[in-house]
């Protein structure tokens, strides 16, 4: 159950051109939400569950954390992740999947991950791992895709005959599981799973939720991009935080 | 802003008639999941707030509260609340809003509400009402309508030609505040919140979020109503219980 779409040529050339794979963090409407969740970064030994390109881990270090461990099964993401921080030894790369991840416990300050968990088939175990690997007072952070934006394989909005954004359509959301969704090729495989069974089981890890995030791009933000302007009528996106107390 | 529908004779005639107003809490699709939220009940002193017809009162007393105060805005349901648990005076009730609820600091160790608090304006204030009120362990437990159910003021499924249910629809969920929906009759105002909203109020009233549930009939209700056929393709309710440390 370990997908490794991302070195799919396809799938890769397909990914890579999009705006957050071109421009970075500015690009991704969810960042000034999920980064305004990070604790403070001075220090810190944090690692980066699915770090693709790098770009979370090069914020981590430029913010102050003394080291990062970026985590991705892509070989082809992690090639251009290790070129982008030549020359910065506290960043260091690591080829392996999430649901592998082996490091001695408490080794972190702090967990997190980006849009990468709905690719897991087996989140607890995901949380469970997080859990063991922070130390005490460490955070965990993440976003991953909405359950509203898992439930259908289709991810689309409903369209009138013009093609106009109707609304978004949920359906099948609390049957929890894989998802065959087309992106950039078919047969990428999501796991849906609820908020509730999301939160719960960050909860059962035994974490304590701080804060909960569904954010839509800013006012600004869809000034900037017109296409953007249904954004803000569901979000795509989920966000958590939670402590290790 | 504090809406007090039940009172309105075509409202509460239409209301009195619903399954759930009728069979009690057998009736519910989402009590199982939101009676294993309770804590222990033994000896707790329990506060319902929106307390209706009071059946959860009379249960929490069945299963041992010391005591159960019931609130509740409608006189209307008060006098069939008060008739049914009639010799039993562990249980009392009051007429007035959440909003107005005043009660001594720490004077329960379980705040309860089922299906109110998508009337309240000022969820927040709610949440902070029920922390005060309640002793240290203490537990706040409660259902509401579900964000994606509130969302649009239809709260209806998006049909077919021939009326079947083809998904449901979400829109305007980012966008928190009251909806005018029609049940009974015209004009009921509902106030939408996000989850995260909803959670984070909790969280930034001082509790610690212990479950989150997003509930849908069993396959053995939906068997027993067939009408339900369709309820477990997407949440009508959230529950959530937190603990006051």
């Amino acid at each position: 159950m370990k997908q490794n779409v991302y070195d799919d040529p396809q799938f890769f050339a397909g990914y890579s051109e999009l705006e957050r794979s071109r421009a970075g963090l500015q690009a991704a409407g969810e960042w000034p939400a999920l980064r305004a969740m990070l604790p403070p970064l001075a220090g810190v030994r944090a690692l980066d569950l699915g770090c693709g390109f790098g770009a979370h881990c090069r914020f981590l270090r430029e913010q102050g954390a003394g080291s990062v461990v970026g985590l991705d099964l892509s070989e082809k993401m992690l090639e251009r992740a290790r070129a982008a921080s030549a020359g910065d030894a506290a960043i260091s790369y690591v080829r392996a999947a999430i649901e592998d991840v082996d490091f001695p416990d408490a080794s972190f300050d702090l967990v997190f991950s980006s849009l990468a968990f709905h690719y897991v088939a087996r989140f607890d175990l995901a949380c469970r791992a997080a859990f063991r690997l922070l130390a005490p007072g460490g955070a965990f952070v993440f976003s991953c895709e909405h359950p509203m934006f898992t439930a259908r394989p289709e991810q689309a909005w409903h369209v009138g005959a013009g093609g106009e954004k109707l609304h978004w359509p949920v359906d099948n959301y609390c049957d929890e599981g894989p998802r065959a969704v087309s992106w950039f090729r078919d047969g990428v495989t999501k796991h849906h799973r609820t908020v509730a069974g999301i939160v719960n089981a960050v909860l059962d890890a035994g974490f304590v939720l701080r804060r909960l995030g569904e954010p839509v791009p800013s006012a600004e933000m869809v000034a900037a991009r017109p296409a953007w302007k249904d954004e803000p009528r569901r979000p795509m996106f989920l966000l958590l935080s939670a402590t290790k107390e």
